[in-house]
């Protein structure tokens, strides 16, 4: 596996793939890789010739009291476990490597309505600055495929809405999100975590999932099931941020009527945020 | 000279030339073509193998009091021009397949710095309007250049702009100015004038032949030539929307200290507005 920092060897070892008639899949990653980054990296590798991967701690996602600084640079684990699920080229562009003139300026991808809400609007700005470095990124490898997590659900519609609506050559998959045992969602975020915490952090996940069984069993007050899983949390020691019932490809609120569902949610503990989300689709049995 | 209404159809007929080895190029329009569109072509022709021109209309980027629906149409006389030109693909898209999800949920390409001032503050939305289609006139084709006239020289920075900012491998040409005997600038609204104003376009480039003139001899009170040539202007019959002197490459307000400028105009005459610059270098001897 080669790892290159700058756009131009980049495109210098993609051009050499593509001449090798292989097709090309991308997996942009902020690092800090755990078992759910290495599913994608396996799910690539399973339906491209050559494969390659980013990590990029994006400033432009992230607000001024967000942890930019403090988010966890691993890159030799990174690189070992990138290796492992067969990554072929690894892409580790600094700042001024993307951004070599400066943030301020920075021509912007601004996707509406499923970037609204939800992650939208507990963070300003940040679906902006994922558009905008997605984009970059695709220009740059110009993939067939790019893979994506489903843990971050709002994040992987906001993508598919660029790429359709800005009319870029590539398919955009979103793989299962990856659970501890206990069902927590795998997060960089999840190294945050004092002992306890992490003990109270599959609240979020059973919640969803007591929901989603509740919605299954015919329950269509939302708002009450919402109401009990945010008791849930603040009694697990959780600050509650959003916790909603949407339809799963418009993210717009859920009706009585819809048969695809996605219920998100996002809360803090401590300081940390975590977010997770369960999809139901009431036309499959289950 | 194949011309073709859907993305579909375009990716095919460029992915065969592709395959054939050939290099692509780009010359996006909104038709009624003149002799400044043939010149765009000419030169691609010269330097690709495989010339495809796009007329769109498009919607996003007139203001709702302006022009959109009076824009002229003349596809047939367009198609002639065209090939005689070497265009060697048409593209045609209706506003349906552009926007097939309608406009106002569309995702949008934001540039910043040179897409402010100027037309950027006579036409809100305008360059947004222009930078979002190019994007997808760009991923659809995903040519190997593409070529603007200078006539639209803050249009032509924007672009510059969103290609390098978004990391798109696309070398972009700007193609110099064609103009009537007399100094005008051919566009396609020149078609909505009187002969009357017709015979008083010209003001507008003489006024920038006079400053450009006056600038190169040493004069660098921008304030004063402007307020004669506007004076002119008012004289002529136009009601004037900007005059300025800017740095040729930021767009950013010229200095008495700056070598590379250019002076830019937008000016109404009766319900018409024509634009037009010109380019000053002062570090070559002419």
């Amino acid at each position: 596996m080669n790892t290159v920092k700058t756009g131009r060897e980049l495109r210098a070892a993609i051009a050499q793939a593509r001449a090798e008639g292989k097709q090309i899949g991308l997996v942009p990653t902020m690092g800090n890789l755990h078992a759910g980054h290495a599913a994608l990296v396996e799910k690539a590798a399973q339906r491209v010739d050559f494969v390659v991967a980013s990590i990029f701690v994006n400033p432009l996602q992230f607000g001024p009291s967000e942890d930019l600084d403090k988010y966890p640079r691993t890159l030799a684990a990174d690189q070992e476990k990138l290796l492992e699920a067969g990554c072929d080229l690894l892409f580790i562009p600094d700042v001024d490597e993307m951004y070599p003139a400066g943030m301020a300026g920075q021509t912007r991808v601004c996707v509406s309505g499923v970037s609204e809400g939800l992650c939208g609007a507990s963070r300003p700005g940040h679906f902006e600055g994922v558009a905008t470095v997605v984009t970059k990124l695709f220009n740059l490898v110009q993939p067939d495929l790019a893979i994506f997590g489903q843990k971050d659900y709002q994040q992987l519609a906001v993508i598919r809405t660029l790429v359709r609506d800005l009319n870029m050559p590539i398919q955009i998959i979103g793989e299962a999100t990856v659970r501890a045992e206990d069902g927590l969602a795998l997060s960089s975020r999840n190294g945050y975590l004092s002992a306890e915490q992490r003990a109270a952090a599959p609240t979020l996940y059973r919640g969803l999932s007591e929901m989603a069984t509740a919605i299954r069993n015919g329950e269509r007050d939302f708002a009450k099931l919402i109401a009990a899983a945010q008791q849930q949390q603040l009694s697990a020691g959780f600050r509650p941020d959003y916790l909603e019932v949407r339809e799963a490809n418009s993210l717009r609120p859920a009706t009585a009527d819809d048969r695809h569902l996605v219920i998100l949610v996002a809360a803090f503990i401590g300081s940390t945020r975590l977010i997770d989300n369960l999809a139901i689709d009431l036309d499959s049995v289950t």
